[in-house]
Formats: structure tokens, C-alpha cells, sequence
């Protein structure tokens, strides 16, 4: 992660997503509603699906454009091994 | 939640998960890899989902079983639309 | 699907849909661009997962509310393997 | 799709997915259980996934490295856009 600015805003929803999670173990012990729990299961799981989209875009603009002009095409490969993990 | 030995397994899944995200960020603060961050939030992502699927799992077996057999149905309604959530 | 009028407009996207997958075939042996036939891809993909949310509901609906009337919970085991196979 | 053993392969698993979704509508028409007919939706979803995931493999390791050789670099901000409608 090269861009600093990028950096903490990704710090930053982690961050945050990290308190939803505990929000989340709050809301189990209180015996809350399961639809309310779900809500906010989905919603981490959601903050989390932007962020792995967020850093395997810095990823493919820093690393993968630099290492193919330096003539290494592997890094397409692991890459997509990592796209198809998010896309099932 | 009625079943308690389930709400400690879950407890303990969302611990683990708030682990995973704090070593997330702490990968990011040291400039790990793209590539070992993302699998690490695709992983803490796959465990929500989990989390996710049993949370619905206990409520369609307690609080909707138990609605439909009071009469209530609107009940469905409401897990239909936390699951469109979950498929998308 | 005991609702007709639902089930007519299921068949009408199942017959859009499986003219799409019909259009990619041609658009592969045109040799069009790799982006525009995946934008194809997706939109047959998400058309189909409507179309499962939409069996699926009307299951819920008809069905699962059904079979518990009747006493049979085991129906929810069933929903339940279906909608995992979903959200993954 | 530059390569023409890929093209082949691609093309014989659309006709498989139009089959499929042929075989849903019949079906339904035949008013089939739910459950069945959901299973096959599932199917082909998971097919056209799999067929989608070729296709940017295709163009990930043809056009975009070829692109970035050339010194176009905008081919990834395209190539992202597609995965993000692909990861959610």
C-alpha cells in the first residue's frame, strides 16, 4: 500500500468494522432479535467486501501495472487466483 | 438465541473474527503484501458469512417455526428479505 | 409454484435468460471485446439469482408455511441447505 | 478471445447453461418441486460464474498485460469495474 492517505482510510473502516464485530458479540449476549444481529452481520460482511475490493485495486494500479512492465506476468495469475476467492 | 451452547460457539467465532480484522490492520501498518492482506479479509468475510448462515439457521428454526405455528406469517417476509441480503 | 401469474413471469425471464446465454455464444464467435461479453455474463447471472430468490420465496410462502401447519419442521432443514448454497 | 481451444470450451459450456435453463422452465411447467428447480437455478449460476471467471482470466493475461506493455494503464480501472460487479 503505497498511497498514505489510502492507508488510513482503509485503517479507518477496519477500524470500524472491528467495532461492529464487537457491537455484534454485544447484541448476542443481550439476546437481541436474530433479524437486528443479521442486519449487522451483513453489514461488516459488506464493510469487508469494500475493503478487499479497495486494497486488490491499489494492488492491480501499484504492484501488478509495475511488475508487468518489468516483464513479470505471473503476478496476473495470483491475482485471479485472488479474484475468483471473492467472486464465489 | 435460546440455544446457549450455539450462542458460545458463535461468541467465540466473533472473537476470532475481531482478532483477524485487528491483524488485518496491523498487516496494513507494516506494508505486508496486498496479496496475504486480502486473503486474510477474504477469510475474516467467509467467516461472517458462516456466522451469518447459523444466526439465520437458529432463527428459522425457533422464532419462525414457532410464528407460523401461532399464525403469524408474516414472518417469512422478513427472512425473505434478510436473505435477498445474503445472496447479493 | 401454485401461483400462475407468478410462475408465467418467471417462465418470460427464463426465456430472456436463455436468450442472453444465446447472445454470449454469438458474441464469443464474433470475437467481440472480452469486457462487453463479461457485462453479458453478469447480467444473466444476477437475472438467474433473482429468479432463485423469486422460487424461493414463493416455496417460503407456500410450502415451508404449509408443511409447519402440518407439523413438519424438517421442511426448514431443506430451506435452510438451499439458502446456503446461495450465499456462497 | 485469442485462443481458439478456450473459445471452444467456453462456447460448449453456454450451450450446457442454455440447456439448463431450458430444462428450468420445463420444469416449472411441470410444476416440479421447488427445491429441484432450485438446485438447477443454482447450477447454472455456479456455471455462468465459472464461465465469467474464464473470460476475465482471458482478458487479464491477453489485452491487459498487452495494454500495460504498451503503456496504457487504463485498462485496469476497466478491469476493476468488472470485478467489482463480479465480487458482490
Amino acid at each position: 500500500m503505497r498511497d498514505n492517505k489510502e492507508k488510513d482510510k482503509l485503517l479507518k473502516s477496519l477500524r470500524r468494522v472491528e467495532g461492529q464485530v464487537r457491537g455484534i458479540q454485544n447484541m448476542l449476549e443481550d439476546e437481541r432479535y436474530c433479524i437486528d444481529v443479521l442486519i449487522q452481520v451483513q453489514a461488516a460482511r459488506a464493510a469487508l467486501t469494500t475493503i478487499g475490493l479497495t486494497i486488490l485495486e491499489q494492488h492491480a494500479k501499484g504492484c501488478v501495472v509495475s511488475a508487468i512492465q518489468h516483464g513479470d506476468e505471473t503476478i496476473i495469475d495470483e491475482l485471479l487466483d485472488t479474484i475468483k476467492q471473492f467472486a464465489r
